[in-house]
């Protein structure tokens, strides 16, 4: 298709911490037996024992590198995309990089974008667009997610949707396959800004002077107010996006929505004709994983088989700020 | 040269909340007066007062907006770029976006690159490489640092030395001009992840486990190794940076070093035959605002017009993670 380029994913990875099912968050937060699952579609997610972002992030970057029989040096440049992270400084993608087996020996620029839940989206995009196969021939996107520190365990709705995990994608400049980068696309529309939200913990409501607090600390979501908007501004953002393509959203063979919730899965389903088994997911086994949700079940339908090369796949969703993105490809 | 891209600064912007003297701090923090200037070199520094970073950074891009005669809308991407933030979640772009007068009424996208001190950088570079005159004709970086939080008045050498800020550059795709991009890279030396950092705050020691104590939550420098890295670091990269170009770094007209410590930019200015006037910088007007520094000295020389068009100009610096990076453009 016009604008494409020949970029494709060489391999995947993915890390999880421990695994908690519905049934031991509802015994560790007094929460009714069956509720979780019931309301929040979430059987089971993974949380943080003893890991950090880096760490999960680290692990992940090496199980594709390994996949792709490539050394840490193979890669020209890291980007990690993530909504959470280690430390106020360093960037994220440093903290990953220097917890890789090869990271010391490398010297392979590490940045961070953060584009929330769209983060993933968002890296692969600008990768796709400055992958050159010259000096840039390969770049490792990471994505590094812990939801499980900052969830207020009276808030039901988040404190059963969220899990921890990371997941790892090498993308190549690659003229000879028939692998493509087709189109990248985010609208924020601001009047959404304050509908998700940390408030504490950065200059705003700096610590020193706003110590820990739960209502403060913890993921704030106006799920309602959230839930209009995507319903009016994905069907719009849609559109748009394949108005100057030949091709609808319902003619992608995989289509991966980011993992929000199971009321907004369901809303997104509902407002386009999808056929049986187009749209994968992974919200049942792992939560919502803010940006590491795309890239994970990206990687297990690679892993099972179930995206194959050449099938035309479709990665989108929405994020704080609130933005709505997407970038089709072929696998 | 080889691989430049028609890429030209259109305009820029700053924003400076209340300007406290050596002289006021020494006072503030009972440090012996004539200490500050002496040891960090920084007369003035600007600290916030109501400012938020999406306040300032807001003000900053509006400024950019104004000399350019533009409207948000005519922005097809803003990038923030910036090590602080206000919110944990959503990222900084967003945030800076809400607080713009049009920012309701545009949906462009926002969203935040992170390289420390080099993010202003790293994003310049990104946007001139996605910048195609097509959908992209036009991306807003803002910088917009708070960093006069962070600071531990029992640590001298990083409370004297940095300051708050913002500014905010509109690049566009101009092919009918002789502005371009000529080069961009990064290194990053993950040996030095450790030598600055802020350490609590994210999910290593999350708030609720490590309440504020003024180390753990204040910037940590560990400067003499870090000096020792840039020296032995910079020379390698520049060397690198322009083996393949027909120039050298002091065949530049103006270098914007980062303006990292005084005696980082004396290190800096030992290791190369810089020509009288040739290095610009206003660490002593506003010290180390983090990735705020490099766009504000640009700002202010632009417009004083001792940065005429036409001018090669190299942008770089060293920043916590470990890198150096840098890009060389045509004004």
């Amino acid at each position: 298709m016009k604008g494409a380029r020949p970029i494709k994913i060489v391999s995947t990875g993915k890390y999880l911490p421990k695994r908690i099912s519905s049934n031991d968050l509802e015994n560790k937060l007094s929460i009714p037996n069956g509720w979780c699952e019931r309301y929040s579609g979430v059987k089971y997610r993974h949380h943080v024992t003893t890991e950090t972002n880096g760490l999960m992030g680290a692990k992940a970057a090496e199980q594709a590198l390994k996949k792709a029989n490539f050394k840490l040096n193979d890669i020209d440049f890291l980007i990690s995309a993530s909504g959470s992270y280690d430390y106020p400084i360093p960037n994220q993608g440093s903290v990953i990089k220097s917890l890789m087996k090869e990271g010391n020996q490398t010297d392979l620029a590490a940045i961070h974008i953060d584009s929330t839940c769209l983060s993933f989206v968002a890296a692969f995009e600008i990768a796709a667009k400055i992958l050159d196969g010259n000096k840039m021939k390969n770049i490792l996107i990471v994505s590094s997610e812990i939801s499980s520190k900052a969830l207020n365990e009276n808030n039901w709705e988040t404190a059963t949707l969220f899990g921890d995990g990371a997941a790892a994608v090498i993308l190549q400049y690659d003229e000879s396959g028939s692998s493509n980068f087709i189109k990248g696309a985010q609208k924020t529309y601001s009047k959404g800004m304050e509908y998700a939200m940390i408030k504490g913990g950065g200059n705003a409501f700096w610590i020193k002077d706003h110590p820990f607090e739960k209502e403060l600390h913890s993921f704030d979501m106006k799920g309602k107010k959230l839930l209009r908007m995507a319903k009016k501004k994905i069907p719009e953002f849609m559109e748009w996006f394949y108005k100057d393509l030949s091709i609808e959203l319902t003619d992608a063979d995989i289509i991966i929505p980011h993992q929000a919730s199971k009321t907004g899965l369901m809303i997104f389903e509902e407002l386009f004709n999808f056929k049986q088994g187009q749209v994968k997911g992974t919200l049942e086994k792992y939560g919502n994983c803010i940006a590491a949700s795309i890239p994970l079940t990206l990687h297990d339908f690679i892993e099972s088989g179930e995206i194959k090369r050449g099938d035309l796949c479709m990665l989108c969703g929405t994020s704080a700020g609130f933005s709505v993105g997407g970038i089709l490809i072929t696998y």
